[in-house]
């Protein structure tokens, strides 16, 4: 009974931190502003200003799916955490705030994207993913050290763990990468992002 | 067991969904700006400012209505849907991305509907409804493809697959003339996608 | 086992509904503006201009607790439904509708309400919990009229639903006296209000 | 059976005020605004108007922390409350409206930390901080005085709850140092409060 009272603690952050994720999720939009009527110029069109705004629906649809992958990530980290505590607590704790704070260097890069200073912003943009990715390998290494926080033997495979562990040791290097990439310049970087969430990020969801 | 834990994956995803479902449906009323009462004109009451918000009113109406009809639908998925891989997974992203997306085109619509380029405005938002449309019917069609995420035979009925396969199918027609009627009158348009989802939207919901 | 599965559709729809509630709970926050150092004026100071946003507190903490007082209703509604059907999965839509609009009077009368045209604001402000009180006794109305939607006769006791009828019943009144002092004094309409709400509004929780 | 229907409503409770924290917790990055490209001055890089933001970035993170911290602290009451009446219900409500309002005063503290006028700005950040501290205060004290809505012998701990008892009652004074410190220095009252949630915060996770 006490082995199932911890599992309701652990649920319960799962849920919390669920709740965040759909928020933060679905906070980016607001990165995207309507040009009002009396902002478009003389002989600027709706369209042309519409259109003008790519990189604020690039920077939307980049830390949408991150997000996602994220989420999924975090899900899957939860199906083998059975206890926490208090290191645990501040470690996911760490994870929420990045994931908060990412409509920042979104509408960060959306903005800067084609001004002169983009690298700055795609490095800020990119810079947070690596810190996300980082987070999530402590995270996991804390929980999954001598199966500290997992599930009793019968439950969990050591292989497994193994390949997860791997996976989010794989995760801050590909963001790194990812980072490097904004010094040579920004839209790279932010392809860069969106390739990663897209191809490697699902990958988590476990299989049936 | 290994049923039940797969139920409960999906229970997640669902859980999560919704999350974003009632996150974005109300984050619609920031589409509406309260006139600050130094923009009034110098000979313009604050109810005829009021008035003159009519268009910001009916989009968020429209959207509102909407959304809560596609999570009707979402539901109506999850009801049959028993197991999730990766390419479900990517398709509800699909689904959740264009609806926390709703934002933009709602106040898009409100802010141009009595603007000489409203068109633009009104294919945009039909446009994103249909793409809803289209991401649902995609969804549905890779889940109920053969049975491929569905439960068992003894709880599915395949006249009542049959019969939501047809709905979703019919969807992205609707839209597609809704958003056809953008061409015409923008107004037109937000009307029709209003329409549609007041009555046939609601329909989804399991009867007992 | 039909009676189960029915009484998870109301499960579902009440936990979508409590997201909306605690959401647009939330969101009113966002009315209060915090004055920027360049807004103060030469000889204003920042002790002066945060006292003059008085307004836009006593409208938050006004929304805040009516919204939190239906929740509670909201919540003892659905004590008592145990089933769902179209017509109520509209009126509790148009409850969640109006509850999400709130943020919008609630900017409104805060803005107004020490502008010679305050009391327009003050009867949209008490016109829409007006609003709110009529959907709720609509919403009450249907589940109840001949236990339409209730549970089996062992688990509800008539006196108690003839109890919570007179309750539902008073509502539009109470709010529609708050309405009519709106154009005596807007002041006085939203005191009004928040009085509804922290007086009768909690009473409906249920007591053990 | 009254007794799970009564747990079941603490459960709801819970629920819902969890849903509070975590949308107040994710509207916080709200408050740090993105200069745009035209507010930049003329020989101002992007670099150095992101590093100026700096008070903006402590707020956020001080406010995040505290109000996890808080979550933590909430949920710990509602591991031993099994009751709930309409004392307790406003109580809470206090407790989360204290909660939603905190974006506004990470708002102020962030655009005024550098400003003559700060020491107000800092007053009513902790100020703030202390009146949660205090709502929680209440909160308890209401709950656990004589077990009144506490479960049964078997369960509760009188050891435990007499030291949660000592830590609720000691918040109140550890906040109303930070806002005595703000009279000396805002900055000194934003970073007291963040050792405070870093340090003491987490402490109330229930052990296993």
């Amino acid at each position: 009974m006490a082995e199932s009272f911890t599992r309701k603690e652990t649920g319960r952050i799962e849920a919390f931190s669920d709740g965040v994720f759909a928020i933060a999720i679905t906070l980016l939009v607001l990165t995207i502003k309507v040009p009002t009527a009396s902002e478009l110029g003389v002989d600027q069109s709706l369209s042309s200003a519409l259109l003008a705004l790519w990189p604020h629906y690039l920077a939307f649809v980049t830390s949408f799916v991150t997000v996602l992958a994220k989420w999924v990530n975090h899900h899957r980290i939860f199906t083998f955490v059975q206890r926490s505590d208090h290191t645990f607590l501040y470690l996911n704790g760490l994870v929420l705030m990045l994931v908060t704070f990412l409509p920042f260097p979104t509408a960060l890069v959306a903005e800067y994207l084609l001004h002169p200073e983009a690298k700055i912003a795609g490095a800020i943009f990119s810079g947070t993913f690596f810190a996300i990715a980082v987070a999530f390998k402590l995270l996991w290494h804390y929980a999954s050290k001598n199966g500290r926080l997992l599930g009793g033997g019968r439950s969990v495979d050591p292989e497994h763990i193994e390949q997860i562990t791997r996976q989010f040791s794989f995760g801050p290097f590909m963001y790194l990468a990812a980072f490097v990439a904004s010094f040579v310049s920004a839209g790279l970087s932010v392809v860069f992002c969106l390739s990663l969430a897209v191809i490697v990020g699902f990958k988590g969801w476990p299989r049936k």
